[in-house]
C-alpha cells in the first residue's frame, strides 16, 4: 500500500525551499521504489489567507490520514497585526498538539565543510554533534489555565501555567534514552529543579526511567547552567532531553553554535513514529521570493523522514551523502557562503542535490 | 549617620571570596571616608547549619535594616538531600523577594586583558559590553498556585504558574530604559509573546513605558531568537530587559560569552536603589577551601554597591581601575589564567587589588 505524505509549504521562504525538497523526495521515491503519494495543503499565514484560520479542520484531517508531514516554515509580518488566537504560529502549535507529536528531535551538527561559519572558535565546535530532544506538546505552551485579565483595582495581569504529568515526562525521557543508546550513550536532562515544582517531578521521573537504561550515562543540569555550558564546551553533550520551553531556547542556541542554521532539520514524532519534518530555521520573510534561501535543512528533513517514519535507512543515507557532496563541490547559498566558494540560489542548490543523488 | 552593610558570605567559596572583597571595602571606606559599618550573618547552607533554615527571620530583619547587602554565593552538595522547602536556594529567593529586589543588573563585559578566555572568536566578542536587566521577584519563580499532586488515576503531576502584573512589568521596564539611557540608548525586550499570555502583556506594557523614553531605541525579540543572537552576534545588544526565568537563562549564557564568569558582578535593587550585590558565579563547592577561587567578581560587586546604592562614583571607579591594574600586571587566578601570566591564589589576588587601590 502506498504511503501518504502531506506537504505544507507554509509562508515566507517555505514554498521555495519545500519545492527543492520535493524534487529530492520524488527522486528518492523513484530510485528506492518507496511508493509515496504526495499531496499539498496550507498552514500558517497561507492557511489564514485561504481558510481564514492557520490550520483548517480539513487540513488537520489530511495530516491525520497521512503517514508523514513535510513542513516548510510559518509566519511573517503580513499576519503580525492579526488576532493572537489565529496567528500563523497557532496553526503550528495546533498541528503538533492534535497529532500528538510530543517528541521533537533537533540535531545540532557542524558540517566540516562549514566549520568557519561558526562564531565559536574552531577547536570548541569541531566535530560537534548534539541531539536535543524537546518535549513538544506539553508544558507552558499548552498549559491551562492561561488568562489575561484585570484585577479589582483595574490593573492588568496575565498568567500562564506550566504543568507536566508523569506520563508526559516518561514518554519523552524514553525518547531521550533511546536516542542516547544509538548514539554516544550519554543523556543530559535539563530542568530547573531548584526552583520549579514541575522540574522536580521531571527530574524524579527521568531518574526512574533511567533505571531501564543502565547502559546510558544520565546526568542532570539546571537550564541556566546548560545555556552556559553550550557556549563554553558544547562537545560535552551527546543527547539533551528537556521540556518544551527550555527546549525551544536551548535548541536554538545549540543550532547557532554551528553557525549554519540553514543546514539543520528537525523531526516531531508521535508514539508510533509518525512524524512531521521541518527545517529548524524560520520563514525568513526578509529574503522570501528572491530565490536565495538555503533548501538544505528542508532536504535533510526529508532524510530524517525516511529514517524515522519509514525506516528507509539506505535512502536517508543517500540524501545525506548527496548534501555532503554538494558542499564538497563548494556550492553555497548566501547564508553559508564564504570566500572562495561558489554562490548558488535555492533552485541551483536543489538541482545539485538531485544531481548528486 | 553611618551606613550599615550586611555581609552574607554564604557557602562554598563564598567565605573566601567575600573575605577579599571585605578587605577592599574596608580600604575604600577609609580612603573615601564612606562611614560604613559592617556586620556579618549567614545565608543558604551556612544558615541551615546554624539556624535550621536557609534564611532566619533575624537575618532578614538585619538585611531590612541594612543599607546594602553583600553576598558571596549559596548552595552545595552537603545540602542536596535536604527537604526542597528549606534548600539553600530558598534562602536566596526569599531574601530577594522579601527585600523587594526586583531589579537585577547583570553586566556581561569582556575585559580586554582576558579576551582569549572566550570560546567565541575574538572579533565576535571584542569590546563586548551588555547589560541584562532581569526581573527578579515575580514570574514563575514565585507564582502561585504551584503544586505537586496525584491525579484521580494515581498518576503524579506538578505545575507552576507564570504570572505578571502591569505594575511588575512597568517598574522593571523603567529600570531597563533608565539603564539604556545612560549607556548605548538601545533596549531589547525579550519575551515569548507568540506563545505566552504573560509575554503578550509584557510586550504591551514595555511598549507603553517606551513612550516616555523617545530617546531610547526599543526592540522586541523572542527568547529563542535572543538565545541564538547572543551566540551569533552579541555586540548587537546594549541593554536587554526580560522576565525572571528568561533572565536567568540569558544572563548565564551572556556571561559565558566573556569566558570569564569569575569576573562578573551583579546587583539586585529595590525601588529606592537599596540593593544586594553578589558575583554572577555560584558557590563552586568543588574548589571551596583551596584558596584558589577568583575574588574579582565579588570585589567588583562592591564597586557596583558603591555606585548604585551609595552614588560613590569616585570610589566605585577606583575599585574598577584597581581590578584592571592587577589584570595589567598579569595576575590571574586559575579560572582566568593563560600561558605567560602569573597564577595567584584568592588572597594574593585580593591583596593585589588592595595594593593597587
Ligand atoms: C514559532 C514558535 C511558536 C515555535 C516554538 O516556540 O515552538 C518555534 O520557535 C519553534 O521552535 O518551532
Ligand atoms: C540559585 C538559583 C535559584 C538562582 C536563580 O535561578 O535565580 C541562580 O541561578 C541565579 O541566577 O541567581
Amino acid at each position: 500500500m502506498s504511503k501518504q505524505i502531506l506537504i505544507l509549504p507554509g509562508d515566507g521562504i517555505g514554498p521555495e525551499i519545500v519545492a527543492e525538497a520535493v524534487k529530492v523526495l520524488k527522486l528518492a521515491n523513484d530510485k528506492f521504489e518507496l511508493d509515496f503519494e504526495l499531496s499539498f495543503d496550507d498552514l500558517g499565514g497561507a492557511a489564514i489567507d485561504r481558510y481564514g484560520v492557520p490550520l483548517a479542520d480539513e487540513t488537520l484531517d489530511r495530516a491525520r490520514a497521512a503517514d508523514a508531514v513535510l513542513l516548510g516554515a510559518v509566519g511573517g509580518p503580513k499576519w503580525d497585526g492579526i488576532d493572537p488566537a489565529i496567528r500563523p504560529e497557532r496553526g503550528l502549535l495546533k498541528i503538533r498538539s492534535q497529532l500528538g507529536l510530543f517528541g521533537n528531535l533537533r540535531p545540532a551538527i557542524l558540517y566540516p565543510q562549514l566549520a568557519s561559519a561558526s562564531s565559536l572558535k574552531p577547536e570548541v565546535v569541531a566535530g560537534l554533534d548534539i541531539l536535543i530532544v524537546r518535549e513538544l506538546t506539553g508544558g507552558i505552551y499548552f498549559g491551562q489555565p492561561r488568562e489575561s485579565k484585570r484585577l479589582e483595582n483595574g490593573e492588568r495581569m496575565a498568567y500562564d501555567t506550566l504543568p507536566y504529568s508523569e506520563r508526559e515526562i516518561r514518554r519523552i525521557a524514553k525518547v531521550g534514552f533511546d536516542m542516547a543508546r544509538v548514539r554516544g550513550s550519554k543523556l543530559c536532562s535539563v530542568d530547573k529543579a531548584n526552583v520549579l515544582a514541575s522540574s522536580q517531578l521531571w527530574r524524579a521521573v527521568v531518574e526512574e526511567v533511567g533505571k531501564d537504561y543502565p547502559d546510558v550515562e544520565l546526568s542532570h543540569m539546571y537550564v541556566d547552567n546548560a545555556a552556559m555550558q553550550l557556549v563554553r564546551a558544547p562537545k560535552q553533550f551527546d543527547v539533551i532531553v528537556t521540556d518544551n520551553m527550555f527546549g525551544d531556547i536551548l535548541s536554538d542556541e545549540a543550532s547557532m553554535l554551528t553557525g549554519s542554521i540553514g543546514m539543520l532539520p528537525s523531526a516531531s514524532l508521535d508514539s508510533d513514529n509518525k512524524g512531521m519534518y521541518e527545517p529548524c530555521h524560520g520563514s525568513a520573510p526578509d529574503i522570501a521570493g528572491q530565490g536565495i534561501a538555503n533548501p538544505l535543512a528542508t532536504i535533510l528533513s526529508v532524510s530524517m523522514m525516511l529514517r524515522y517514519s519509514f525506516a528507509q535507512v539506505a535512502a536517508a543515507d543517500a540524501i545525506e551523502r548527496a548534501v555532503s557532496d554538494v558542499l564538497d563541490q563548494g556550492l553555497r547559498t548566501g547564508d553559508i557562503w564564504s570566500e572562495g566558494q561558489t554562490r548558488v540560489g535555492t533552485t541551483q542548490m536543489g538541482d545539485a542535490v538531485v544531481e548528486a543523488l
